[in-house]
């Protein structure tokens, strides 16, 4: 088997639409196992959490949370090095996203916006073999740059104790608790809170299906916020014979390690270097065997090598995949750049593999997926902000403003106590 | 009877708690009613909005879309005159939200943001007597200044044809079509497209039951983005004795005139002044009887005046409250404001009532209700950008970088191919 190379113009629907499917994980099976979990954390709180974490993680619990500023920890200071240099880049660039409240003078009134934080928020962390402590870097830096006062970690507990890192993490992050309970339990406790632990407003964080299924129901109902669904990683290549074809197709494989619904879709206009790349995929599997199977059937099954006419079409096919990850490796980066319109997060050049920001660029690398990029955002600041808008109305303004209130009131049926809050305005003095 | 006036501090939980009820709508009934509708319209398009129409407004259409370009107005200048202030300073505060694109070495390297619109919207306008022209202009300007190239305005036909002011509106705003559907059937047009209606990526606008049990089904599924639910209409009021009583009373009927369900919460440490509001109500109820039984209920069941020991109390319960609506008439505005953390759209001063933003002051109408403005923001500019994180990294900082990245994705376990990714491009050139 090889990777599927494809000869495509924009009138390829065949071929091309299975890229464009909006491919969100179907979650009602997980959606109706964890109602009862929520309910149960929501009328009996801690016992409840207590009672789930002894079910599901074998684990009897004497407290539900803990103090990460409490213990000691003994950390490798190679690991605390490499850490604190990305949580440097992480806090320079998301310091730039800051955001200041602003007023001007309209019409003859003063009206602004005044940014203010979001009052709470919960980060949640895999445990096992899903332990990702740069996403607790991702999910905490712009909550706290944005000036979220309350933030609690959330992981599952860990019959040998939690990892050493996630503890250090929240010391040097400022992370308020750690909650030591996974699953949709640990979902259902932050956004109800219980008697020891304080509810959130928002949760962020990648989680397993039941995680899943808790956030997005917890959002539908309007109780807390959360981030986009993290559906399976996928990076577009836009490259050209300039590229180095061994490098594009192990950037291709670092999507397909993270499972086997993970994507890599490579859009050149280059027949050659197609074929080229597609050779490196299969010495690649030789050389570096591990995940072999995972790897394979991502390449294989959900990840192509398209041919288009001109560099244009690659762009426009990017623009309609709307991809998580986008790299450009062409003679004309920020030319194709500039006509970009829909991507998470892009890597321009040739020394800007995904890993890059995955780990220690500085952007972040919670992002949409499944085409959310066409209307959403990666993680950021303005995550955790939102614009309280403003008016004060001066008296003058208010009288030569109210002709125009009263008719548009009246248009719209609202003349009596609409149109009157402004008239007895115009007619009395204070 | 007569509004309830609560004597309250922070500890008065039986009291405050009932003000405090994230309260959505619940859908579910509706959900259930429209879920053959969006398959319909996703299956047979253009055809099933033709029977939909049909059956629902009793009204045969020739076309289920309308150029308002081709459309010959006659409307009363004098309206026109309005609308047209009110889209000026709209336009002006709106503007002054527009995003820079920007970029900024980091650890060596070029990071930024580049901030590019979503593809397309709808507006939805309900019809009949929920006819609200000024929500158009609150929906479209923003989008238009983002950049959003595709807007279409929907909204149910009329027998007696569209009204003038949607054509019109239409017209000086650059809608680029009108789709005269309305209900679950026009949402599910816009959220899959038929043949004749370009499907669109986010919709907002208000709408009754069936369109918003449309909205937030399709968009829980990840197929379009949504404004935040809009629940009743509330207004929060914080004001001293330095307050005219009979303008605060006036505020709290303004929203009490959108329908039984909506809220008026006074909040006050002067006993004298609630009870001159209270008496300022009843006289306005003697004085403007239009609706009278809705206003009625929505302040004597679903309003109160709280008074509290202290400002500082008052704003406290304000936060809580995170209102819609925020006006605040003291003798310290300035002092108020800035310790005010959540609300949608803040008053500031006796002139500023909510109907100078609700049509003419230019900040926008379409905000979180229901406590949303904990975590959401009104419509803006930013509701239709994003942004697109995008880096370059140098050799010189991947060669110095690396190290750490190896770490890092050694304790992910996704060292063969994130590590590998990186490493390659330090052994060899390009």
């Amino acid at each position: 088997m090889s990777i599927p190379i494809l000869n495509c113009d924009r009138n390829s629907r065949d071929q091309l639409d299975r890229f464009l499917l909006d491919a969100k994980e179907d979650l009602s099976v997980a959606t109706e196992k964890i109602l009862p979990i929520l309910d149960a954390v929501r009328t009996r709180g801690d016992k409840a959490l207590i009672e789930y974490t002894e079910k599901f993680d074998g684990i009897t619990l004497s407290s539900v949370t803990l103090d990460p500023h409490s213990i000691q920890t003994n950390l490798d200071p190679k690991i605390k090095e490499a850490f604190l240099r990305a949580k440097k880049n992480i806090e320079t660039f998301h310091e730039a996203q800051k955001r200041e409240s602003w007023s001007k003078t309209i019409d003859g009134n003063r009206l602004g916006v005044k940014y203010t934080p979001i009052p709470s928020l919960s980060v949640y962390a895999p445990g096992g073999k899903a332990l990702y402590p740069s996403s607790v870097l991702m999910g905490v830096i712009p909550a706290k740059i944005a000036g979220v006062k309350n933030i609690q970690l959330v992981t599952p507990p860990q019959k040998e104790g939690l990892p050493e890192i996630l503890i250090w993490l929240s010391q040097i992050l400022g992370v308020n608790r750690i909650v030591t309970v996974g699953g949709a339990q640990g979902i259902a406790a932050c956004a109800y809170g219980t008697e020891s632990i304080p509810k959130s407003e928002f949760i962020v964080g990648p989680g397993n299906a039941y995680v899943a299924a808790a956030k997005s129901y917890l959002a539908g109902k309007g109780i807390i916020g959360i981030d986009s669904p993290a559906g399976p990683s996928e990076v577009c290549i836009i490259a050209d014979a300039s590229a180095n074809p061994k490098w594009v197709a192990c950037d291709m494989l670092s999507q397909a390690e993270h499972g086997e619904d993970s994507s890599a879709i490579l859009l050149t206009t280059d027949k050659n270097f197609a074929v080229k790349v597609s050779e490196e995929l299969e010495k690649a599997f030789i050389e570096r065997p591990k995940r072999l199977e995972m790897k394979q059937n991502s390449i294989y099954k959900n990840s192509a090598i398209i041919i288009f006419p001109s560099l244009e079409d690659c762009i426009w096919f990017s623009n309609e995949l709307a991809p998580e990850h986008l790299e450009i490796q062409t003679k004309t980066n920020e030319e194709v750049f500039s006509k970009i319109e829909h991507a998470g997060s892009v890597f321009l050049g040739p020394y800007s593999p995904v890993a890059m920001g995955d780990y220690i660029s500085g952007t972040n690398h919670i992002l949409p997926t499944a085409r959310g990029s066409r209307i959403y955002s990666s993680l950021g600041v303005d995550t955790f902000l939102k614009r309280v808008t403003f008016q004060e109305v001066t008296k003058e303004s208010l009288e030569s403003l109210y002709p125009f209130v009263k008719l548009m009131s009246e248009l719209e049926g609202l003349d009596e106590e609409h149109g009157t809050s402004v008239k007895i305005r115009t007619e009395e003095s204070l």
